[in-house]
């Protein structure tokens, strides 16, 4: 329960998806309006040179910089659930966090937070043991790594358990269902598209400690980050009418770790 | 030239290089004779199960850890030449140090060092840029990083003009070329299968300072590292040979670092 | 039912998984005791470098070449199942079926059959929409491949369905559940190690036409294919104490589309 | 020389390299222009479902289909080159060609030709042997598969020695260099990007059988085929322009095979 209203809260988007020729997202725009960038570690998306372009970026703009490990599926972009081991997820983990880091060193910034992508996310909103996979490789990096966790789902109690330190998360562009979880991308209009009903939701859970789910039922969260999507077509519009919002109600926009 | 007689060598030899279902090396076995591990970082060979692996069984044995990054050609092994570009091989190289970088910190040792793989690690014996592209991955990771340089080349200079820690390194089990470099692989030959005869151009390395070419030119060297192969059927019997040799002369066998 | 005792069998293996400098399985030796091949199509195992050698190497012995398609998942060789819609599952079986197509044209000889590899296989025993999915691959690459249909599940309606011709397999070193399925792997002893036993229950499912599962029951089958792992350690001794043993009873060993 | 104008010509593109979430290129829109479409064969780029997808659209448009191989360099879009044996080079051809094959059986249209892909068709440009063995892959998988080779350079020789069928391409928007080769991308202006010069060029290869290098020297080109990049910004605006002008001047846009 949020007794007072914050007076901060941290935006956070996945960066660095493209790989090679291909092109994904607008991040130099986007990341005019984030404080943490999730940035891809070359397994669903990324590779090297799109990881350090995206960490000068982000160093440059005064953005925090995560790890965004996935699936080894390239072809699937991570969004296809794998029958992986938890060794074999902490140890995918490890991997994808150390090779994230090493830009990190490389610019002189410090690796703020992990945040799992795509599927693997998903699947850890709802399995403590696939979280506390996670959270092991983020402890056994670093006591420092902050754990991004779906609010008021196992990957909080994962993160404890681990001991591992962590923020929850909310999202401003997607229908909540009655029981916390995110309705699927499958479902049409799952994924909000509107600004001002983008903003109206991200204001309502950084204020009041509630979203309204598609059926009305009012679920509490606990906003310490707020997620944006960077690959939806009015991302920007979202992300600025999110920080006028903000900034009308006091509430400065800052990295996680700060 | 070397005026007086090391009393300690470092032995190096390529280790983690399993992927998935498929074993390579006798690792287990060849960790008992060796001071340095160079573990390959999942491009060439290696995956997050087979490094977590190979990073514990080096830390039990006393074994120090270093990254041995390659091309990204797992089909081949990293043993084919390709075209890239100077800020590719560089964070190639980051990617891949920092991957086996957090190994290493969630077994708490340190990352002892870096040498390339395959055909990128010929192609540095050669060209300057590309050794000091390699040099500048590993001295934006870290300053303590050490590189090993095939001794005499241009990777020796690149090491210096980078600003990166660096040792030389000879071969025990290959046969030399009059103007240093080794002979080609495809020559047959070309790889000391002999313990007798690999263990006497070790020594004759670590304790004269020269190698003989194969048309009995005496070529200087500068041996800090000893580098054994041990894929070669006879790996373990050199190994013990050398080690033999070394111990008869009063010569300890050392990682790097100490 | 089987009122008479068939007169022939076909003995298929898994073959053809080595991947460029890894290499598995004892091909050569195998391809001299069975009569189809299922070769590997370069995405679980397999490249095209071992493609041609493992066509080349059937022809010469007169076995039948035959496509293995799996998930495409090197690194889990497979075996890890990946939540695939049922449209990405038949084009990633149609370009496996094609890649190896072209080397059976290369060598003149016709590809006689499919059966899908690791966890995709499993998944098929039980998941009808993903066997027929499978077999629309097969009708649509051609009419006359067979589709190679583990005995009493649902990959025999799949294919009835689709309208591609089939076969019936069992397993010879494998242990049997009462209801059919084989016996995880992940159970000590569900793969059948001794010849004895294994060439014992091969000639029960093709002289009786049942096999007993691990707590006795029998189970009916309808064995046209005789599975044998290369992989274990005794294959050779296994195969070879199966075609003495169906020598002995009067029954050949020849190719599905003889 | 052309001594008499042709009253058709082939204008050939390269289609479906989009990966999994990652589109490129304006496929739906270049194939109602082009008359033969390169299909990538999910090595440098494409995948299954974008095979099948781009196979789809060229059969309903009718344009024909060739297979456009390249290098298993997925993160360089397979632009830079890699020191493969010719061996390799043979049977990485014959894989993809034959997994593309599988794509076009299934919708019943021929394999009309294969064109390779970036840095591995450039250096067939210019490497005979090179050619030969991506020749002999198109003549092992089918007598018919019409190789696309670069007008006046060693890829006719190769198609002439290896006995398959082959047609002379030219570029329509990239400027030549006085011995015939084309301007690297790496000097700016090297893609044409105006559509009037580049159909101003098109047409004075097909009417006059000559190109204009960029110092004014005339090359002779036997222009049987027409090469225009879809990824040019302007691309479909070169496309309009060069056949409106093709209409004017009398001459058909039809597939090579027929």
């Amino acid at each position: 329960m949020e007794e007072t209203m914050p007076d901060r809260i941290d935006i956070n988007c996945d960066m660095g998806e493209s790989f090679g020729a291909y092109k994904l997202g607008r991040d130099n725009e986007v990341m005019d309006y984030i404080s943490s960038a999730n940035i891809a570690c070359g397994w669903h998306g990324g590779d090297p040179m799109v990881m350090e372009q995206t960490v000068r970026v982000a160093k440059e703009k005064g953005v925090a910089v995560g790890a965004h490990p996935g699936y080894p599926d390239l072809m699937g972009f991570g969004r296809r659930r794998m029958d992986l081991t938890l060794p074999e997820i902490e140890n995918y983990m490890l991997y994808q966090i150390g090779a994230l880091s090493a830009f990190a060193k490389a610019h002189g910034v410090p690796l703020q937070h992990i945040k799992a992508h795509g599927a693997l996310g998903n699947l850890a909103f709802v399995d403590l043991e696939v979280s506390k996979a996670i959270g092991r490789a983020a402890a056994r990096f670093s006591k420092e790594i902050i754990m991004v966790a779906y609010s008021g789902t196992v990957m909080v109690q994962a993160a404890r358990e681990v001991g591992v330190p962590y923020v929850e998360e909310v999202y401003a562009d997607r229908v909540y269902n009655p029981d916390g979880t995110l309705q699927s991308r499958k479902i049409p209009g799952s994924v909000i598209h509107d600004p001002e009903k983008a903003a109206r939701q991200a204001l309502t859970m950084v204020r009041e400690g509630y979203v309204v789910a598609h059926d009305g039922t009012k679920i509490k969260v606990k906003p310490e980050s707020l997620c944006v999507h960077g690959d939806t077509p009015t991302a920007i519009s979202i992300l600025q009418k999110i920080r006028e919002e903000l900034k009308k109600a006091g509430i400065a926009v800052k990295p996680l770790g700060q």
